[in-house]
């Protein structure tokens, strides 16, 4: 079968990054006897540099008639990059939350878990780690803060900023929902994560995942603080299954949880409406300052295309060749330099290799 | 002289905690020849039983008329106590933010740091920890989403929830004055946390912030993303020497912050307005699970009272032999329970001792 993926390389690593996964969709492509076509989509700085605009309407388009999208990283040095001297709805991140927002992405699951393989390099003490932790994350991506009206204005002479937060029962539900669901596959645990002792829009949450959490009997749930959540992450990582939370804790949380793990440079994420359509990309960012020296991990954009084909394409089959031909790699003692164990004498062990390198390795071993 | 302090015993180990931290103003006014008069002030749980209110006027008043309020802690198990089948706005919890407001509380400062006898408690690797760490968390206490406007009500059929994020300058202006005045006074540092890449508050917090930072030639400043944050504190946490953010961010922050430092039973904040009155409290919960059980650790809450000897008294002597005391006798080898090591053979090293004949070791030590 034929499916269209739209591919935006973006900025910094980016292009490298999504190089290499491609050349992993072609493998999988001639080993499995699919086609996979792409079509360029600019979005970011680069975007911004060609057009004026961080996402013009016909990239909307593009990534409309596309089956999914898969996304390298956009964003540049906020110091020292020119993006950022532009009014903020001009920067290369205004074009990611427009998309997300034009094609109502609204699910943000991101994983994060730990690589036996890569245990060193997790910043938390052994007894904690204990066998390991393997969470995700689900974070509603198209409401909250990051898209209610806000102003900024004089009042009785004074500057005065609102962001508003807004929450409706219905965004909340096909998150919980989708949430539940994803429980359903794995542990059958669900953290909702909220501020009720606060927040009118947490209080809302909190009773539609309870009228949620009535259709899983099978599925055990709790309610736990924001603040509290940050706390546990750090505490005990390997109490949590599915973490079901807002736009903006999710975005801090989800980050946390990350680096928790110590294998960012290992974790996907997937964006998905209510079709089979989805936005996938790598969690960390766009690493200006490693740029064009074929020095990137590449693993975290070939594990968002595995999400792809699992998730967009129902190609489970495929997707997990791709991810045992990473955790192969890693067990044959493959590493690029941000995953390089820091002990002298634990580097003999290993073998240092470049972003294409890598790209190939993995493609050896599906 | 005379201090009139108020005294907010609270709920869960609140009693317990607060006792002992007044066991030891006792001792530091015989030693030092002051005179500490007490009042207790109702809030919180015990004050929702006593008179239906979580703080009523009267408590405001008698708070207003001490030199400084000592605070245990308040609130219950919000999963079974009574006090959280009350609206919201009758929940222990709101009268703790009112109190705030009232008082016009808005620095919070919440020191995080490691002590290096209870370095096993860290839940951070050694070569992370390093030779320790040392923050302070100045937290934006009465705006921001918290006291912002917020409804629900039901819109074309849809029950929806709005909770709005208003700054002003002068509000974040007097913050970051009170965050770079604490600089100068430690390691001349500043970490300006925000998410000004989505929100119009954040953008204005961070123009604020940079004119005050010109005010301040000798503190080095920079921006954070709130994300960036949540990773940097578990990656390195000893990058950090001021944290200066908004309320919801710091509710959060300074909380994960805590938990990294793994001495959560030993960290005092105070909350102050522009005189020099201050609320002084543990950073930890109310713990209702070991309430009433004599062994909550008293520590944090006897660190709150020299910090209002500090910071309201103006007693730095006083102060620091509180502080002094603490560090001996945790040198010397006591420890309440949630300090004790958690390996058999480091157990036998040191003594547990339960909450009174931890303040009284404390007392003999000043
Ligand atoms: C770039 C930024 C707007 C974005 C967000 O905050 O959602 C990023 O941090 C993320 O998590 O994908
Ligand atoms: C009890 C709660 C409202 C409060 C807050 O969120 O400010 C607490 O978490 C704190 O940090 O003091």
């Amino acid at each position: 079968m034929k499916y269209q993926v739209g591919v935006i390389a973006g900025d910094g690593i980016g292009p490298e990054v999504v190089a290499e996964a491609q050349k992993v969709l072609n493998c999988v492509a001639d080993k499995f006897g699919h086609e996979f076509g792409y079509e360029d989509i600019l979005m970011g700085g680069c975007s911004i540099d060609a057009t004026g605009e961080p996402l013009t309407d016909h990239a909307i388009e593009q990534a409309l008639h596309s089956d999914a999208v898969l996304m390298g990283s956009i964003g540049g040095n906020t110091s020292t990059s020119p993006w950022y001297k532009l009014p903020p709805e001009k920067r290369p991140e205004a074009g990611l939350l427009k998309l997300r927002k034009s094609l109502n992405l609204f699910a943000n699951l991101r994983p994060a878990y730990l690589y036996e393989e890569l245990k060193e390099a997790c910043p938390l003490r052994d007894d904690i780690i204990g066998t390991g932790f393997d969470m995700m994350i689900m974070r509603e991506l198209t409401g909250g803060l990051y898209f209610g009206a806000r102003k900024t204005s004089e009042v009785d002479g004074v500057v005065t900023a609102v962001d508003t937060l807004t929450y409706t029962e219905n965004e909340i539900r096909r998150i919980a929902i989708k949430g539940f669901d994803i429980a359903m596959k794995r542990r059958k645990k669900v953290t909702s994560v909220d501020k009720a002792n606060v927040l009118d829009s947490s209080r809302l949450w909190r009773k539609i995942v309870e009228e949620v959490a009535k259709d899983y009997p099978e599925v055990t749930y709790e309610h736990m603080l924001v603040d509290n959540c940050a706390m546990q992450l750090v505490k005990d990582p390997k109490q949590f299954d599915v973490i079901l939370t807002e736009n903006m804790f999710g975005d801090i949380l989800s980050d946390e949880a990350s680096m928790v793990t110590g294998s960012i440079g290992m974790l996907s994420s997937a964006s998905l409406n209510d079709t089979k359509f989805g936005l996938y990309e790598p969690s960390g960012g766009s690493a200006p300052d490693i740029a064009g020296q074929g020095i990137a991990n590449p693993i975290a954009t070939i594990l968002s295309a595995a999400m792809m084909l699992r998730y967009s394409f129902d190609l489970d089959k495929e997707a997990d060749a791709v991810e045992n031909a990473v955790k192969q790699v890693l067990k044959d003692g493959y590493r690029t330099i941000d995953i390089m164990p820091q002990e002298e004498d634990k580097k003999s062990a290993v073998e240092q290799v470049g972003t294409s390198q890598m790209g190939d390795l993995i493609c050896e071993r599906i």
